[in-house]
């Protein structure tokens, strides 16, 4: 038995694929000074063949895991884009005339002992990126053949001595049944990824590994616990045979829960629909419960492409998403590019602080054909289903004035074109800025809902942008100042009779239950994959002992604090759940 | 006479100096492709001694105009680094063998026309400052002379295509009386600067100036109205003469309200103290009666140097401002580093969203060796002066208490080593991150007093970086949500018994005074430069008619609404104020 770290849970019993490491022979060539320019075409040509590469892999993860883990593939990117990383291979190629391949190699080298050295979480994960992007580039510089793992054997346990994130893309949970790897630790970018796709990891063996593990051996990966058992016996398969067993049953059970009711041990509904990007993950979202569409990320339908998407285009897709939905309400979001969204056509000024940026409602209220085509095809598509729009990054009542002069001229339009939509369509705005919070009774004179994006206005109240690895420990939405300035949103929209969901990631994390019930919230949305999960949460709960439990979390000063009594609360629901497991086993 | 944009106010009457534009014949070599590595050599070069001649600017103009407007430099700085501009100048040396001063010229032409193209005051501000750093990376290339002004002739009135915040660095308020120039608005960086040294200038003449402007021509530049007189006859020259008088006046009569107490109409006391960052500008504040000060940035102390400064050297300055302030409050604001701010002998990582990152107490209670150096020098100023201590960036309670861990570590060691300082030191905290607002009650417990930083809560609040100038008209203070949070934020501390004052650029701008007497903020601190205009404007409010009236516009919803009423209300004061400088000229 080793002992590493758990970094994604569950359990995988099978024979082992030990995966070569990622390595080449570099020879040590050096240039003639007239082959200088050459050279750098080569390098870039590498860069961009590594670019296309790398979009690709971000597009296939995007449709497993969803466009916030697939995010991990711009921090590779950008590393393609670093001047720091890019002078350094110039500048050897220049001043060394050593060739491309060369130069990146020893760039890689130089980078990644730098950051070793630092001996900071965030550097080392900085460091394995340099080299996951390195190693592609000079795969291509030595026109060397891809890694790949093998696809027609019995499912088996992949052994890396270190696993990249553009590895790990292309696992298919069907042949690869768990991973161990001797490098990499909870948080790093291959770790974040093995969970959202669901493969058992556990990592950081370091040297316990001797001898090493070899191909065809039996071991088990405990993701659970952090264990790697090479050679079980028999009982030990066994004993790990039931755990899988049972686990597979709790999916199973959460899988049946996709026709049952949302709604609190004590008779509270609660209305679950879904956050989508695609029509793919609208069927998901459909196959899990989902009661319609609480937000829309049109931005994807822009994305990928060299021109803003027509009309007729948005309207076809938005149409199918309402009809798809069967009469449930579907929000659609108006664009929200800016910040660390952008389109490959539409070049936004570069900016210091992107966050803080040029973004969503301010570019659509400055570019306003583009708007309006987008309105003009959410408004036709009203006319098959239960649309709604909302507008995003919302600020200041003035915004959600013009906003709706602009929603006007469109409906105008439509008159004189004679085609079909509903005039009572309902409009209504993201809260997820500081100020839309303090202005929230203001707000809420002006449309006719609220939805709380938590993933920005939790960034926004603690001054604390969650993408930053050096300071993501502070991002956190248990902070009392959050909890607070969700209470009064919640209030002034009900003040003003209309009604809030939440659609950030807040929404679907099972320790906010009883925060919603206390606030009054009306509905929640959340990734296609956390529905069911949430669902059980709340058919686990009761409603007046949450709410209370909320209360006084609230008058608590700290995060710690509140995170605590959180915890406790959980703990106990677990245990009736297990004990509700093992009495119907 | 000749209408053009009132860019600086102010009246100037003289002779023009044409100043001679700054453009060079750049011979088109090529190179030998051997010669690739020497050019670039020779590229690198000019860029470094490029970057110091701009840090010597920044460093001239930040003694003359405060550390925020000489942040101007930093964007030319950050062109030498741009990979865009960078990328462009090194491609055309390696593809198509240009020397350096070629490819920068071309660079320049490539950049400065496809942003005129687009038509757009941002990007048109971005032309001129890659015009500026690019032309003086042309002057090292081609070992050209600077273009300079005359020192030794009578003072001058500048004629100039367009000004370069490079060029007007250098001018002396004594030499130049005013400038007039072809090119440039009223938010151009050199607009900016222009009214920051207090030279009137006027600008956009365009094509208005037909025959050109001759130097030794007399001409008038009213910077107030926006007009350029060539040419006056003497009853023009004569009138012009009145108004100069008139305003010297009233600049004299400023310059005796040092010794005035600053207190309203109706004799409500408002405390006005200063921030700086330097002795230097401490010297200037008490020169203008300022009472203490309100924040002293000690970050000025760590920049432009190789190491952290001891604790001997802080605590000579600390102690040194400590005695100046004779007794009266020092409040100094421990290292407010990150953001924009960096150290070059503390590297921090690349961000991006630096206004959301590592920043001020968040890397302080990381570093906490370098930090309780800083808290051990104060504490030995205390025993000095009325020295307190802020720290910056608060978000959370746990943050107070674990600086104050540090700070008690300090005093402890104090002791040890038997020095002397004041054990009831007032410590208190900036609150300018939304959070803290929301949770100003709990601070409120935890420290002795309350400043509000409005710069970056104003920034935090509506989600607007105003250095981004692309959205930079976003950022108001008197947005209602502003407005809102800092009237909580006074009643939190007020309810717990502690004083606020305001700190940010907010204090200096008399269309604020309303809502401080109406919140009953305790005292405002604001640059040197502010104080005396702030304080005429206090002795001419009433503080019931004012605070009534700040209360009517709390009511209102829209920023514009809200600027409207303050602008009506500002326009009785100045004809008040009009009408007692008439009765007594």
């Amino acid at each position: 038995m080793i002992k590493g770290i758990a970094a994604a849970g569950g359990v995988a019993i099978g024979k082992a694929f030990v995966l070569p490491t990622w390595e080449w022979d570099v020879p040590d060539q050096c240039l003639d000074p007239t082959d200088l320019a050459q050279e750098f075409e080569r390098l870039y040509e590498g860069i961009r063949t590594s670019k296309t590469e790398i979009e690709l892999m971000k597009n296939e993860f995007e449709e497993i895991a969803g466009p916030e883990e697939s995010s991990i593939f711009d921090a590779h990117l950008a590393i393609l884009e670093d001047p720091e990383f890019m002078n350094e291979i110039r500048g050897i190629i220049e001043r060394q005339y050593k060739a491309a391949e060369v130069a990146v190699q020893e760039a890689i080298n130089h980078f990644v002992t730098m950051f070793d050295l630092l001996d900071d979480e965030y550097m080392k994960e900085r460091a394995a990126d340099i080299k996951d992007v390195g190693n592609r580039l000079l795969k291509h510089l030595l026109g060397a053949p891809e890694v790949t793992l093998p696809t027609d054997t019995q499912p088996y346990i992949l052994v890396a001595k270190e696993l990249s994130p553009s590895q790990l893309v292309h696992l298919n949970p069907h042949n690869v049944l768990g991973i161990a790897t001797i490098l990499g630790g909870k948080t790093s970018h291959s770790a974040i990824m093995a969970r959202a796709i669901g493969i058992p990891l556990v990592s950081g063996l370091e040297s316990q590994l001797d001898p090493p593990i070899q191909t065809g051996e039996m071991i088990i990966v405990d993701g659970d616990n952090g264990k790697i058992i090479v050679h079980p016996d028999q009982q030990t398969i066994e004993h790990y045979k039931l755990i899988r067993t049972a686990q597979d049953r709790r999916k199973r059970q959460l899988e049946m829960l996709s026709t049952v009711d949302s709604i609190t041990k004590d008779g509270i509904p609660m209305r679950l629909s879904a956050n989508i990007s695609s029509i793919k993950e609208l069927d998901i979202a459909l196959k899990n419960g989902a009661k319609g569409v609480g937000l829309f990320r049109t931005e994807f339908m822009y994305m990928d492409r060299n021109s803003f998407p027509s009309e007729r285009e948005q309207f076809e897709v938005y149409r199918l998403v309402a009809e798809k939905a069967k009469g449930q309400a579907v929000v659609i979001r108006t664009l929200d590019i800016g910040g660390d969204k952008e389109l490959d056509y539409f070049p936004l000024p570069e900016e210091e602080n992107p966050f803080l940026g040029y973004r969503a409602i301010r570019i659509c209220l400055e570019h306003t054909e583009m708007f309006k085509t987008q309105l003009l095809a959410i408004l036709r598509a009203s006319a098959y289903g239960a649309v709604k729009i909302m507008y995003p990054m919302i600020s200041s009542v003035e915004e959600v004035q013009q906003a709706n002069v602009i929603l006007h001229e469109a409906m105008d339009e439509l008159d004189q074109r004679g085609l079909p939509y509903n005039r009572e369509i309902q409009v209504g705005i993201m809260i997820e800025i500081p100020a839309a919070v303090a202005i929230a009774d203001l707000l809420a004179e002006e449309c006719d809902f609220f939805s709380i994006g938590t993933n920005d206005l939790v960034q926004y109240v603690l001054a604390v942008d969650r993408m930053n690895e050096h300071i993501a420990h502070m991002y956190n939405p248990y902070h009392p100042a959050v909890l607070r300035m969700l209470r009064s949103t919640i209030q002034a929209a009900h003040a003003e009779g209309i009604p809030v969901s939440v659609c950030g990631e807040m929404a679907g994390d099972e320790r906010s239950i009883p925060f919603w019930l206390q606030m009054g919230v009306d509905h929640l949305s959340m990734s296609p994959q956390s529905l069911l999960r949430v669902k059980q949460s709340i058919l686990n709960t009761d409603s007046k002992q949450a709410s209370s439990q909320a209360l006084s979390w609230m008058k608590l000063k700290t995060s710690q604090a509140i995170e605590e009594g959180i915890q406790q609360y959980m703990n106990t629901l677990t245990d009736s759940d297990a004990s509700f497991a093992s009495s119907t086993s």
